[in-house]
């Protein structure tokens, strides 16, 4: 590869680099960034390349996402430097015009006024690129406060809880996720104080370590798993007073931490049922998928559980529209129990577990219930349920 | 298969029928229902079974799609009729549940008053349906104006003519395709003022069938695509003053026709170029795509192109964002030119054509210039270049 072709006028940065690498670095930062933001530089990718390669980052106000595409990975040549620099480019015209060059191999060369150009096959492009001084300096974590797991363990945690978020941003911690840490055991708690997802899993190696009242927003947690979408292995898990950093060998996922101090929620968790369920998590789940069709038109999307022996017998009306009635066959121990539910949150919590059946226990028609895996108690969630004539 | 199953009580309609034949009737006819009409009953699927099968009828006030569901297809049994009825059901509600419906067959009984008992697996549904009696009838078109084509054929003839037409409804006429027959072929037109599509066919048998204004709107011409996405064979095309059928063994779809004289377009298309240009279709339409990346926020979206001996020279210019330069190589017969125009013209004329290389005419530049396959006539795209500084 020779940078040969590229103009030899005095640059502040000059590089070539593989077109598939950059394509895949560049839609992993532009999930960070955002059009409509009041800060212009924040519509930008920075682009910042030295001896050993090139790293790109795109921010909001509530996460960043930096990746690094090294030099080489396993002796295939990914950017070749001929000299280093930074800039800021337009993010998403950015994104569209790499995603659409025609060569395998993309030459980016910046001038002095921020000019860049981008030559690729016959194509050649010239951008108008911002300061990348006025770009906000990414913030240094120190590393006290770490530990590691699994990238599949991690989407797996968000997976199981942070649906259970408050939506409505005036509602404060409620609206993220609170991670606990201590005895080596992590516990992640969501709740809009209509419904609560808890998981807990073990955390090797951070015995020592404790943390208390961590709230990361729902909505970064949703972006972290679709930046992890594709990785496999460990990530380490940075923790500061108002920042949490997620990192893997090339990739940093900053997110801000919510203020405010999360509700104490293991009370509210019932220790024991009186009516206790066990049933196919799928049965169980299409039942309420057909009787929500029928009221999820309606506020509160309300359906009735009738629950003894042998059976939950599964009904909803809608007025002018009409009902549904089916029964699924369940274990039952304890006292038969009618009780009503919001059939979203009951399709949310069933959809989230993984296992085949589910144990289910109430301690009455008025109070919270906990739905679980039927043999294990890692994961936990809680609907309370909703008065009807 | 018995309807033992199903209750005694005196009904105005019961049957059975294979739940998957019924989904697909059910999801064809809804592509006609829109929740937002302001006719009550147009939000509803009616649902008419005879002796011979069931069929079903969705309709807005543009189009209207009726398919038929017949009691057997190849010696497998779809429909038992215990008795004959009607019934209208709130279609969008139905479709919900039909799709979701845990049997592999579905019991279908009305009372008197309209309601409706839906039966499966262990699911038991109660709609309120509306009085069969106020859906409107389907029009009976006289059969003299009739002509046969292949599906894939019609098919084609819609996605390389319905972009072009306008979009703004208070366009009348121009928002629809012309249709014209003469001559045993069939000539369809769309303009929106700015670009032309045509397309010809010969139409076999129809020599003495001739169509002068028959205009299809271009939404329902849309629809009509989608609904034979999945048809071969052949569809009858029926003709009346203000509706156009489309037919084939199970499926009827009906749309009005626009009203007012769509005009004589034939005086706007030039008959030669004087510089011609032969080439790839596909870098053709790549370098569009790329040079309109940088252009696409502007209102006019305008790109220019250079063209002189064995090149096209793709450029375009956004303030404050930058600019591209491209070349793409091709076959130049004539005077060199330069022309602009917008550049989503260009994509979707460019993207309508199966061939692997186009022949684009050129009149001057600031006459309208052809696009057209470069070894055939029977399709052709008219652009009206925009006049730059």
């Amino acid at each position: 590869m020779e940078l040969s072709a590229m103009n030899a006028v005095a640059s502040q940065m000059k590089v070539r680099i593989a077109k598939s690498a950059l394509v895949d670095a560049v839609l992993q930062v532009l999930k960070a960034v955002s059009s409509k933001t009041t800060i212009p530089i924040l519509t930008g990718i920075k682009v910042s390349t030295d001896q050993e390669g090139m790293t790109l980052t795109g921010s909001n106000s509530d996460i960043t996402i930096s990746v690094r595409i090294p030099k080489q990975v396993d002796d295939k040549e990914q950017v070749i430097v001929e000299k280093t620099g930074d800039i800021v480019l337009p993010g998403r015209i950015f994104g569209d015009i790499v995603r659409k060059l025609p060569g395998e191999q993309v030459d980016l060369m910046v001038n002095d006024r921020f000019q860049t150009i981008i030559c690729s096959g016959q194509a050649k492009f010239q951008l108008n690129g911002l300061d990348p001084e006025e770009y906000p300096r990414l913030p240094k974590l120190p590393r006290e406060q770490e530990f590691t797991m699994p990238a599949d363990l991690l989407k797996s945690i968000i997976r199981q809880t942070v649906f259970a978020v408050a939506t409505n941003e005036a509602r404060g911690v409620l609206t993220g996720v609170q991670w606990q840490l201590e005895d080596g055991i992590l516990t992640c708690v969501a709740t809009d104080s209509h419904r609560l997802s808890r998981r807990q899993v073990q955390v090797e190696g951070s015995e020592d370590l404790r943390l208390k009242n961590v709230v990361i927003p729902g909505k970064s947690m949703n972006e972290l798993a679709k930046t992890l979408a594709d990785s496999s292995g460990y990530v380490d898990m940075i923790v500061s007073d108002n920042q949490i950093l997620v990192k893997n060998k090339h990739l940093e996922f900053y997110s801000r931490l919510l203020e405010g101090v999360y509700p104490d929620t293991n009370r509210v968790i019932p220790k024991n049922g009186e009516t206790v369920l066990v049933t196919s998590t799928k049965e169980l789940l299409q039942s309420v998928e057909r009787a929500s069709l029928i009221t999820r038109e309606g506020r509160d999307n309300v359906i009735k559980w009738t629950i003894n022996d042998g059976k939950v017998q599964v009904t909803s009306t809608a007025q002018d529209i009409g009902s549904v009635m089916e029964q699924v066959n369940a274990e039952v121990t304890g006292p038969d129990l009618s009780i009503s539910f919001n059939a979203r949150y009951m399709m949310e919590a069933l959809r989230s577990f993984d296992c085949e059946s589910i144990r289910i226990q109430f301690t009455g028609m008025m109070t919270p219930f906990i739905i679980q895996p039927a043999t294990e108690d890692d994961s936990l969630h809680l609907i309370v349920p909703i008065r009807t004539r």
